[in-house]
């Protein structure tokens, strides 16, 4: 019985080898917090306790995750892995089992805990280890076991006969503790080695000794049970995870140019038949429509963009929805609150924030478009520009229907394009421009014949 | 003899792992449907006839391929490779070989294909498999010899006895087949099998009873051989092929600054010297001179850059020719249609359409030059336009040699601008600008004592 | 002892295979000719004398590295490895050491030859060999050892039994010679050999013959005594330097999202936290303060950031100093003498040369500013042109602490924006602004009411 499962995730650590001011269980994987890896691994086996024994980095730890289900747990000072489950050990109960978690361990597979869990359904009482074997075992415990199989024991690698350094079997820390013992063990954990540190591993001892059968699960993947000390180990992690993401996005029938070069930092939703080209980035919440075609070198987050719209290379868009069948780029900058309609078109060197731009309606070429509202089939001419700030205020621009804008105009916002209307290239536009008639703001052009270019001057 | 070589394609399957609405013999590596890689090379060995089998997808793939030397057999329903082969086989003359090829099997080398067909220059009316030696060759038919070496049989994974396990000689499915023979062996096929299929590996079986030799030859990579069933696959070959391109153009002494961070969909046809930077596309027909640099990041497609000419970082290219000595970027945007003379400069955030620009004219700014004639030693100021679009009309704009273009310009298409004239920055031009004069149609500057500032509006 | 310690770099190979019209040893790795690599090597090892033996590429290759601490010696033909140190010869002196190191071999650690100078401090006269082991040794000269594990001699692949070909340590080619007996044995080197060249490797025969030792020491990796002979090594080699810098960089805590997508050609010094995304490449000295952001695909050349700065994606940055907390980007180019004080803010399409612009100044969208110097708390609109140039001069534009530019301005230099002003937009301003006051130049507004939109013409 697992019943209740109790999840402590250690994640106390300050990370010296980090270099940072910030504690090293908020170091980022895929964008996301490893902690929140962890906390987001245990939820997903619906605990009925989910304890998080922090202490360096104080409240920032708990500030920075945020999560109600949690039971914060300080530990302080840190005395080694056994002392911070005696931190939490008030809050665990005399039934079910506790599963051993670490926060810089950011990657492991639910199904890896599913299969720890699984093993208590049928021995009682019994202690689950996660193990590895590992090509090179150098500098990890060992699984000590006796000619049954039957673990005994583990050795720290600097305490290891040569017979046990041998042993390619090692313990990655990860254990599922039956509540009915850990207290007991807890409680008789001494400090006596070189670092004065109670250690989580000396419980293993305890069980054999009181007659428990120590049972192990291996993790399907190798990279599950790496931790994180330094910016190298972190940097090798949210490269496991990206090729993950990618292995999975392809698995659906995703078409990645290079699965090494596209980098997914929350969740990536796609159609079918979604071609995303190299060295693509996605940020938080991003749904691709089906036939959906992403250029290369494009960054995308929290957007929508729906079926069979192209983003050409190098687009920036960021809190933006696009409809069905638009073009939008090279070199397009969509931002929060831009909100594009079917067969949109959107250029190169363009800007559009927080503004509506509707169906069939074409902003092409280097322009801003910020706080309007665009009709349908309107055309805006290269270097359009909503003046939509006064310096203290933001204003809005609508331009209506069939709308044709003349290259360069300028829109002083507030201010209505009528639809159907035409404004002359170069204008500036501070009152209403009526609808269906040609609006223009026009000095005259006058030529100088006797005019003579300017010299180089000497300095 | 070879002769008449043909050559079968099996095109039919469906890919269903592809995920995708297209047949997956027309999913692209380098920017080419894998059938046409697969066409291309048998095209190379000049075959008499050329046989591609399709099915799914149906008509689609023949349109998408389009290739007027080819026999289009259809195969209604599909069952199996046998079965594939006994549709072609009223298109297969008695004499000769036929050679059986895969169109999702899209990266074999021509030079293993000739090292089959060599092979029955000396041995009159053999067998010639290509067979691959594979650390792991779980999943694969293995070869099996007998004493003497000679191949006795090809036996499924499925039914291979542990000896034939251990065979690390594996069946690719690509065979030359004595035409003498395969239409009596083609009759004989049976589905007394699992899947009721009809299999061509039972040809070797019928090879071997009839007193043949069955000769077998290896490729050169081991990736030559490497089926796509899936995105996964198509990813891994794509890797392959742009990995070879790179090879192939540093060999030639193009310095790359990282191979593994090029891709060509096309041909890239580069002079001495050429240096490309990290992340580069390339896409169609694209010539480089010598000494040209690509900079990190840009998207070059079908264009001609010649010598000595510098792209910077994040430029995109399209349909364009660039002369001699040029400068072009960073973010420079040149279209189809855009012929730049030498030593043109092209800077940051400009858009050159349909447009010729003389010798060593100038647009280093924010402009948008379409449809224009521009002259040589012209200067054209940063945010010009020229507005060649009245919303049904495009229209020609005129620059003479000399020109001198201020900022802000807005050039009303049509028009001309005369040779050495100055336009006045922030004019907008709409009649001819005379040669050699000043043109400006700017308002009078005025300013407002006692204005007051807007103030924060209380919503 | 070593003292006095001369080094002699083998640099005159032509490198037929790189296929170039440069000398082999001006390609560069990281940014710098691979020359300069062995020479900065070298010159840490503080010698007395370090001379370069020069041949193909003549004088380029000196006037290339232009380093006053070098003898240059000219070797002409070329002979051999052992003629180029003949040719040196005349250069060295009769006491201590002589290091030979080779142009075309940039990524030896100065650690691997600090070991092998430390050879010699206890045995007196002995030559010391640098020597690798390799899993394939395939083509490389064999170092044949006594029982008692002395070095007697190297033997070349090709003349190798088959019981030396299975010796797996191989001649790097690199070592260190007693100045004391090189000149004697440099006068009896022959060219009777296949190539009639003269080979420095005959000297280890000598010295065994004349019965001095040879220690052996071998480099810390692998790719240390790798050498270029055309550009696919050469793109190895970038890739291990590459390698080996994202790695420093980790050590000391620099964040890489990716450190197979970084370039650093040059010196990137980094402060606490900093954070660098996916395929930034970086040249020359950048010098990144605490807590620095930079985005994805970020061009940065010899430019400073301060502290808490996020540049964002595809931004561009050249000769640019940025103070604390600004925000740069997406698309920002900043050129050379661009210098912003703290918290400015830079947005897309926006290009800033040789500028000041003051604490919090925001230059947001579409526009150029050149030649100004503009206060603090200015707010520059979208599409402001600053028009410096007249065709031959450069202008200063001056604006005032809390002017409010208008979008789509040209400000016409010389000229000066009063502080506290407001520019209208639209406006081309050609005369000062006075400060506080509001100044425009914008033509009337007008519409035409039976206006007439053109209609398609046939051509």
């Amino acid at each position: 019985m697992t019943t209740p499962l109790h999840v402590v995730i250690l994640a106390g650590g300050k990370g010296t080898r980090m270099y940072s001011k910030q504690p090293k269980v908020l170091h980022q994987i895929g964008g996301k917090p490893m902690l929140e890896h962890v906390i987001d691994c245990a939820q997903s086996l619906s605990p009925e306790k989910l304890i998080v024994i922090y202490g360096h980095g104080g409240e920032s730890v708990k500030d920075a995750v945020a999560n109600p289900a949690l039971e914060w747990v300080k530990q302080e000072p840190q005395l080694g892995t056994g002392h911070a489950m005696q931190c939490a050990a008030p809050n665990l109960t005399s039934a079910g089992y506790s599963l051993v978690l670490y926060g810089d361990v950011p990657l492991l597979d639910k199904q890896t805990l599913q299969k720890m869990l699984a093993k208590v359904a049928d021995e009682q009482s019994s202690v689950v280890l996660l193990t590895q074997f590992l090509a090179n075992p150098t500098g990890y415990g060992r699984i000590v076991r006796d000619d049954a199989g039957a673990v005994t024991a583990i050795v720290e690698h600097k305490d290891a006969s040569e017979v046990q350094l041998a042993i390619n079997e090692i313990n990655t820390g990860i254990l599922l503790l039956p509540n009915s013992h850990v207290h007991t063990w807890l409680s008789k954990l001494t400090n006596n080695n070189a670092q004065g540190e109670y250690y989580l591993t000396d419980l293993i001892g305890m069980a054999v000794h009181d007659g428990l059968v120590v049972q192990t699960v291996q993790p399907m993947n190798e990279w599950e049970t790496l931790g994180v000390n330094n910016k190298i180990q972190l940097a090798e992690l949210e490269r496991h995870y990206q090729s993950q993401n990618a292995l999975s996005l392809m698995t659906k029938g995703v078409m990645l140019l290079d699965p090494a070069r596209i980098d997914i930092r929350g969740n990536l939703t796609c159609g079918q038949d979604v071609v995303i080209d190299v060295n693509c980035v996605f940020e938080g919440s991003v749904i691709l429509g089906d036939d959906v075609e992403i250029g290369p070198n494009c960054y995308l987050s929290n957007c929508q963009i729906a079926a069979g719209t192209k983003i050409a290379a190098f687009s920036h868009i960021d809190g933006a929805e696009v409809g069905q069948g638009a073009k939008i780029g090279p070199y397009a900058r969509l931002r929060p609150g831009a909100k594009l309609a079917d067969e949109v078109h959107i250029g190169n060197f363009v800007e559009i924030k927080k503004s509506q731009v509707g169906l069939g309606s074409k902003v092409n070429h280097l322009s801003y478009i910020g706080d309007a509202l665009v009709g349908s089939g309107v055309n805006i001419g290269a270097g359009t520009i909503t003046c939509n700030y006064d310096g203290v205020n933001k204003s809005l621009t609508e331009i209506g229907d069939g709308a044709f804008v003349g290259s360069g105009s300028m829109l002083v916002a507030p201010v209505v394009i009528g639809a159907g209307s035409t404004i002359g290239a170069g204008s500036t536009i501070t009152k209403p421009a009526p609808a269906e008639q040609l609006t223009v703001a026009r000095a005259k052009q006058v030529s100088l014949s006797n005019w003579q270019r300017p010299v180089k001057k000497t300095s």
